[in-house]
C-alpha cells in the first residue's frame, strides 16, 4: 500500500488507525491505494505483534439513562486518538467482565459505574491495566479520576431548601454504594445538622436512577398524613418521575411540594418540568476522563494518577418555592 | 486450569467465553482453578487460532435517545452467546469505520441506522461479514432484517387523524434516507391522498430524532396566522419536543393541537404528556436481531435471508382530540 500510495509505511498505519494528523490529499492517496489492493490489516495479527488491541473498554450502567451521556463524548476522544470503545455492562457477570478485561484484548478501561464494594479496581491495578474512574469512583484505590463535586451540590441544595422555609424535607437516593450518591448525600445531610434540621427516616429512601425509581420512591416517602413540603432527589430522572407521580397523585409542584433534582441533563431544562436542579458538567467529565485513559495508554501520562474534580453549581428554575404556611 | 479443575477443556472454554450451559457447580470448580492459576487467555492469540474476535459491532447513533434502548437488549443477547458488543458510531467516519469491520476484528454487525446511500452494507456483503439490519434496512440489499411495519402504523395515524375531523396536518418527519422514515410518511401520505386530502408542503419538515429536533419543527410548521390543527412526528421525542414548545407558546394539546408520535418509548407513557402514539416493539426486536446475528456466525443460520417484520398499533393516551369548530 505505501509503495502503490508513494508514502512512507508509518504514514500509511496512521490513516488506518484513523489518526487525524495526516494531511487530506495524502489520506485520498492512501485510501485509494487500500481500495485498488483490497488491502485490509488483520486485527489480531497486529496485536501480537504490537501488543495493542486498539481497544478501550467503557464499563457502564445501560439502564441509567446518564450513562448515554457519557458515551457519545467517550466515544469520540477515542476516535479521535485511533481507538475504539467496546461497550460491556454492569449486567455482566463479574467474570465475565473480568476476563474481557484481562486477556489483552482491550489497552485501557474507564470505569464509570464503580460500587464501594467492587473488586474490579483493584485488580485492574495489580495487572497494571491502565484505567480512570469517571463519575463514581473508589476511596483508596490510587487512580486517574474525573467526578463532580457532588457534596458541594447537595450542600447547596441544602442551603437553598432551609433558606426557603423547608422543615419537613423528603429525600430519594441512588444506591448506596455509589460514592456520587453517598457524596450528594452528605453534603446534603452535614448542613441539616448544622442548622439542628432533623431528617426523618421514613422519609429517607434509596434505589436506582431511573424515572421509575422516582415513582416508586415518591410513593414511598410522600406521606399524605404528614407531607413533606420538599424533595431532594438524586438526579433528574428521578426528579421528574417523581413529579410526574405528583401529577397522578393531584399533588402540586412546587405549590405543595418543592423538588431539586441533580446533574442538569436535557430533560431537566424541557418547558413540561422546568426542574430546579444541580448543574454537573457531564459531556466535559466524559471528554477530560477519554484523554486522561489515552495519556496513559500511550505513556506520556505523569506517574502520578490525577485528579480532577468539576464544580458544581445550583440551576433554579420552577420547582423550588416556599412551603406553604 | 482443566486439569486443576478435573474437566474437559471445551467446558472451560465454555465458561471462559461466558456460555450460560456449564452447571453452576462446575463453573465455580473451573473459576477457583482460573483464580488460582492466574490463567487469563490471550484473545490476540485465540484470534489467530479460531479466526474469530468474539466481538460484534453494533452501528449506532448515540445522538438519537431510542438507540440505548436497543443496546441494552442486543448487549445482553450477546452475552448468553459469550460475544461482546463494540459500539460504532454514525460519527466515525465512513472509512474509519470500514476498517473497524473489515479487519477481522469483528465476527459480524448489526446495522441499525442504515441511510439509503449507505455503500457499507453491500461492503459488508461482498466481504462475506455476517451482518443484520436491525430498525432501518436497505431495500435491494439480502440480508437478515427485522423492522416494525411502519407504513401500517404511519396508515394507522392517518386513519385516526380524519376520522376525528382533523383536515389541516402538519408533519415532523426525520431524515429522508431512513427507510423507518420513510415508510411511517408513506403509509401517512397514502391514507391522506385515498381520502382526497391535501398535506401542505409549508406543513411538512425533515429533521432528526431528538427532542431538540421537535423543538425546532414546532416553530418551522406552527403558522399562527392559519395553525394546523393536528401535528404527526416520527417519533415520541420529537413529539414530546414539540409539545414542549407549544407550551412555551401557549398553544394547549390536545385542544388547539393534537399531537401524535411514534415509537411508544417510556416517556410517551409519563402522566406530563401522555402522549398518544404508535407502538414498536423495540426490544423484541432488538433481541430478535441479535440472536439472528449470532446464528449467521455460528453458520447455524439458513442460508436465505430472514425477514422479520413486526406489528405496530395505536396507544391512545391523550394528546388525541377533535379540532376546535
Amino acid at each position: 500500500v505505501a509503495r502503490e500510495a508513494g508514502v512512507s509505511q508509518p504514514t500509511v498505519s496512521r490513516v488506518l488507525r484513523g489518526d487525524p494528523r495526516v494531511l487530506p490529499d495524502t489520506k485520498a492517496r492512501i485510501l485509494n491505494a487500500v481500495e485498488a489492493l483490497g488491502y485490509v490489516p488483520a486485527s489480531a495479527g497486529r496485536n501480537l505483534r504490537t501488543r495493542s488491541s486498539g481497544q478501550v473498554a467503557m464499563v457502564a450502567d445501560l439502564g441509567n439513562p446518564l450513562y448515554p451521556r457519557l458515551m457519545e463524548p467517550v466515544h469520540d476522544v477515542l476516535a479521535e486518538g485511533g481507538l475504539r470503545m467496546v461497550l460491556l455492562t454492569e449486567r455482566d457477570d463479574d467474570t465475565v467482565l473480568q476476563q474481557h478485561l484481562f486477556d489483552r484484548s482491550v489497552d485501557g478501561v474507564l470505569l464509570t459505574t464503580t460500587s464501594q464494594g467492587s473488586r474490579l479496581p483493584r485488580e485492574l491495578r495489580r495487572r497494571d491495566v491502565p484505567f480512570v474512574f469517571l463519575n463514581r469512583y473508589l476511596p483508596g484505590v490510587s487512580a486517574d479520576r474525573v467526578v463532580a463535586d457532588n457534596r458541594a451540590g447537595g450542600r447547596a441544595v441544602a442551603e437553598l431548601l432551609l433558606g426557603l422555609g423547608h422543615r419537613d424535607i423528603a429525600v430519594l437516593m441512588g444506591t448506596r454504594e455509589a460514592s456520587t450518591s453517598q457524596d450528594r448525600e452528605r453534603g446534603f445531610r452535614e448542613v441539616l445538622e448544622a442548622r439542628g434540621v432533623a431528617l426523618d427516616p421514613r422519609r429517607v429512601a434509596y434505589g436506582g436512577y431511573s424515572h421509575e425509581d422516582g415513582v416508586a420512591g415518591f410513593a414511598r416517602v410522600f406521606d399524605r398524613d404528614r407531607p413533606p413540603t420538599a424533595l431532594f432527589c438524586v438526579n433528574d430522572f428521578v426528579a421528574v418521575g417523581a413529579m410526574n407521580a405528583a401529577i397522578v397523585a393531584g399533588v402540586d409542584v412546587p405549590g405543595e411540594l418543592a423538588v431539586v433534582g441533580f446533574d442538569d441533563v436535557g430533560l431537566a431544562s424541557w418547558p413540561a418540568f422546568s426542574l430546579s436542579t444541580v448543574h454537573v458538567p457531564v459531556a466535559d467529565m466524559a471528554r477530560t476522563a477519554a484523554g486522561m485513559l489515552v495519556d496513559r495508554i500511550r505513556g506520556t501520562a505523569p506517574h502520578r494518577p490525577r485528579h480532577q474534580s468539576y464544580d458544581t453549581y445550583l440551576v433554579l428554575r420552577n420547582t423550588h418555592g416556599r412551603p406553604r404556611s
